[in-house]
């Protein structure tokens, strides 16, 4: 039997030229798509057996676990990016969906809190025994982000309390305490969502609990050798060697003590996600000086310009610093998504825009650009140079594919990407005291908190196409408080209007936020206009790869090159140095972002009497007049298969 | 008991500034340093077991198989290169070494003729049952390879009479004929071994073997899947996929309609070696054109400027047209003395230059490349590109090495360019009819059989240098004969002097070669002086890793940069389009090869302002002049580990 639901205002709306399309597909494609697909009903696609799984779990159906060990986690990021759009929207019959799920998650768990349907059908009495590989507290992390998320939609308590249930449960069997595991899990995620049921129930033994398995990562002797000796060296992935790399899942060292972002990429957000909770939480200076390390480490020497992290395939892995190749990138969806999650908690901590320029960075363009502009299909893996010829047929390329793919053996980036989106406001403001930070310029309705009461804020917004956004504030009643707006590192100036009246030479804060302090009153408006250059982006120094070539950006969006607008052998295209573009309306992206559009390009011609000898001592290149046109990057591959690339080489016309 | 030497002149001996350098390192050290290794005595390298292996197939020791499937064919090579060099010269020693190991594979061959140690001792009884994997004939056609050596060296049939027996067994096993296996091997070798065979015995039964092992070969239903499912579906390399790939094994389609070089690039050479040989021995046109076909894949779309092939790891294999990767080339040193058999093969089914021209490329840069200036170790993968910082951190470049090791595992390359260089002479001259042609120009003394009867040939030669060399004829007596010359395709002319006298306009021939007529009588001499410029070489228009970059070149030897000339950060660096250089002598280089040197370079720098940020609208580069240093590719990494590039980008200064 279902719960009633507890009616609440919704906290946030978002209403945007640019955000409402993706906010509309998570609603009316995504979700429903992924719902399908969860009950193994897409022709054509690689059956989910997710749901089957819990019905097998929950005794109502019979049959073996199918899928990949994680597999139950699809389930939860559905459930958790489902009560987003509920908080935000009412939609009864999604609602009555995500109940029917809750009630088969009940069923499904076992008497002492234990929730994974792979250990209880497939492995039943090995549980606890492979945390290096299985991923158990992984799954229940994402279990918990669901609970906590879907009471905070609608104030039904069931599912929050199951994965109270399950973290009691994991609280019981993990610590240092004699009898108890000294464990930890290969897949960091049950950390940061331990801080958010912690948040959402005020039980301190989870953030004590979160804390736990953040300072025992990382301690000797390795407690992944040691149960893998204890339970005889059996592998459950022996193709890969998640029990002997320790940098792999960042167990190399204590978490406090690391100062490089390492292995598999998504891993090492989801736990500096976590360490910076665990140090806003306890004001762990030790921990805080890790996150800004490792935030350090990602920002400054291992992120690609579309805000990706991790250049290659094997281990879906950080490498070195600067060693950031385009076209083997691995760069995958949900990496990007944990990156946002990072730098949310960042924001958080410290408090400084370039975190929020970050989060922009990689929402922009590697988020979006992983899904295709209907919403139907996805890539997992987010290169910044596609020449399609060779995929196939070059094996290092293998992970990449020139067109989005409509669902995986796993599943994580799909639903990963919807309960991001689905969160979205959750990233547009935050408050402190009296403060109210604008991080970004998303139009939408919110309420927000502040010292000395509610204010409602609506933003009118054609940030992403124009750089203008119009903020209105309804406090109730009137009162004093400071709007910090966000400067983006994008952008060379802007115009403020507050009420109509310039204000004059606005002034950027030392954290990147300029603060307009006063008593507000309903109605009262502030207007900005930041200006939005084309900017020729170039790469460190250090960065081999992309040394020396150029990157357009406007706005938050990368610019790239595509084989639709500019022919085949995008590498032999350059572009003059002095090149100046003009913005063109490019037909069918959201919120009309346009193509950035220039004669002063060129393609570089060897000389005529090249024939089909493989080198020659041709002479020099000549040079035949091209138009170019870059579109956004989040935009690629929706016009068929093509060559891609985001880098450009420089010349002199 | 071994048999006596049958005294014969050395048929061709090595006298050359650069060449004998090789030819003295592969006597002096490679041969010995290689006894050692396959004796296991080499400190610090992975123990080979191939002479322990066969001392207890032998019955001499007991113990068990230890080393790969094919690890009898180190044995085999090291035969065969000593046996060129006791060709060449005397050396009772190594002569005595051999005849030892003769009688140990004479005492290791079984009662049926049968002879691989592998299978005799760690698989009896599961003989030819697995040739998608485990090298049988491949080991057996280097032994044929040895053989057949060793008695054009000595005299000696005891050997020779041990791999006729050996193929004789091969021939009882396989064919088309009721009882037998209609397969063939997926290592290809021994197609070319029993022509070799067929040539040393004048036993046409070893041709039409070869014939059929090359005409059976992707015939459907698919050899390598029947005895897959025969055996119980087991394979031997789990990882690899031998058995279903083939195309890895050029097994995907018969031979003669084979049009592209695909798969494990060793593989394909050699096969296409043995059909340019059958191609020769029958006049069977349909394979002649396949050989033209894939010479034409491989030299005109999937060769590197160093006469290296196979474009990726995976599979040592070529990937497709135009992919041609530096930094993650594969390039095996392997595949390149492999292409060198196929060119020559060609030009004796052919006669073109071209053939001639791209042994030269090879042999001048990959082969010698892959071994270190004192002989001592080898590079088994040769990249164009190299950035050590990156090595062991971004796993995509896990084969590469910037310095050469001292034995592998998979120990191939060493012993096959031992045994190339040890056979140089057999690469020089060639003879048709009344035709004497010189492919290379390498100082020595030989003697060839023309129709008219014997010349001696004596060539002087600095052509590696400065491209001078002095040809001396001595018929007996004197006698009509063409000499006819190669045009190097590097040359851009070429001054000819015979007895002295200029020969005016010297014309090349369609073949490439010029051609002087005359009667000869000993003492005449033919002087000949090419011209040597320094070349700016690029690569075809669709190769877009190296696309309007620039390679130099000069003679036979393509040229690089190294960090020890040029510091770090090679990628910074670009040519001026302009530049002039100078030949300035370089320290230690075998024959006195010199470094090019320009000041026409510069270091590309970023805005000064570009502090910690990773990307940035930094405007544009400004250039530092620089002097660059290109030494030749075949002498990279002897000076320590540091950064290498074959490919410099072009711009104005």
């Amino acid at each position: 039997m279902n719960e009633a639901r507890i009616e609440r205002a919704p906290g946030f709306r978002i209403d945007d030229p640019f955000w409402s399309h993706y906010l509309r597909m998570v609603r009316e494609v995504m979700i429903p798509y992924q719902w399908e697909a969860l009950n193994d009903r897409i022709d054509g696609a690689e059956p989910s057996h997710a749901i089957h799984n819990f019905k097998i779990a929950a005794g109502r159906e019979t049959g073996d676990f199918h899928g990949m060990v994680f597999q139950d986690s699809d389930i939860a990021k559905w459930v958790e990016a489902a009560a987003y759009l509920l908080e935000s929207e009412r939609d009864p019959a999604l609602e009555q969906l995500v109940d029917e799920v809750v009630d088969l998650i009940v069923d499904a768990q076992r008497e002492d809190g234990y929730l994974n349907t792979y250990f209880t059908l497939k492995e039943p009495g090995r549980e606890w025994t492979n945390l290096a590989e299985c991923h158990e507290l992984y799954c229940a992390g994402h279990f918990i982000e669901a609970g906590v998320a879907y009471h905070r939609a609608t104030g039904k308590r069931k599912l929050l309390d199951v994965v109270s249930r399950l973290a009691d449960c994991i609280g019981r069997t993990f610590g240092r305490e004699p009898g108890k595991l000294a464990g930890y899990d290969g897949h960091q995620e049950i950390e940061l969502a331990l801080v958010k049921l912690y948040r959402a129930t005020g039980e301190k033994r989870y953030l004590a609990l979160s804390k736990y398995f953040l300072d025992q990562r990382g301690a000797k002797p390795h407690y992944f050798e040691q149960e893998w000796e204890k339970r005889g060296k059996t592998l459950h992935f022996p193709q890969l060697s998640m029990v002997h790399e320790h940098t792999y899942s960042q167990s190399h060292q204590p978490v406090r003590e690391q100062s490089e972002a390492v292995g598999h990429a998504v891993r090492l957000v989801y736990m500096a996600t976590a360490m910076a909770d665990v140090a806003l939480e306890t004001g762990d200076e030790g921990m805080k000086a890790a996150c800004r390390r490792l935030w350090e480490s990602i920002t400054a020497k291992r992120m690609y310009i579309t805000g990706g992290i991790g250049s290659m395939e094997q281990g879906e892995s950080f490498t070195t610093d600067y060693d950031l190749p385009g076209d083997l990138a691995y760069a995958e969806t949900c990496a990007s998504v944990g990156l946002i999650f990072f730098a949310k908690r960042m924001l958080e901590l410290d408090g400084g825009s370039h975190y929020a320029d970050v989060l922009e960075k990689a929402l922009y363009n590697t988020v979006i650009g992983g899904i295709s502009l209907d919403g139907t299909s996805f890539f997992y893996v987010n290169p910044l140079e596609v020449y399609p010829d060779v995929l196939g047929k070059n094996k290092n390329y293998n992970h990449v594919k020139a067109e989005r793919q409509g669902w995986f053996t796993c599943a994580c980036c799909p639903p990963n990407a919807a309960r991001l989106l689905a969160s979205l406001g959750d990233y547009v403001y935050r408050t402190r005291e009296d403060t109210l930070f604008v991080d970004l310029y998303i139009g939408s309705q919110a309420e927000v908190e502040l010292k000395n009461g509610l204010v409602k804020v609506e933003a009118q917004s054609t940030y992403s196409a124009q750089g203008q956004v119009r903020l209105t504030v309804a406090p109730s009643p009137a009162q004093a408080f400071t709007l910090a707006l966000r400067m983006p590192e994008w952008s060379d100036g802007v115009e403020i209007r507050v009420n109509g009246k310039i204000l004059e030479d606005p002034f950027v804060n030392e954290d990147g936020y300029m603060r307009i302090q006063r008593i507000w009153s309903a109605g009262d408006q502030v207007e900005l206009c930041f200006g939005m250059p084309i900017r020729r982006m170039k790469s460190h120094p250090l960065v081999r790869q992309t040394y020396a070539k150029t990157a357009l950006q406007r706005g938050p969006f990368l610019y790239c090159l595509e084989e639709a607008d500019n022919g085949k052998r995008l590498y032999q295209l350059r572009l003059a140095e002095s090149a100046s573009f003009r913005l063109e309306q490019a037909e069918g992206l959201p919120g009309d972002i346009p193509a950035l559009v220039t004669e002063d390009g060129y393609r570089l011609r060897l000389g005529e009497a090249w024939t089909d000898q493989l080198y020659g001592s041709g002479g020099q290149a000549a040079r035949d007049a091209a138009r170019l046109t870059f579109v956004p990057y989040y935009a690629w591959a929706n016009r068929g298969i093509g060559e891609m690339s985001v880098w450009i080489a420089e010349g002199n016309l």
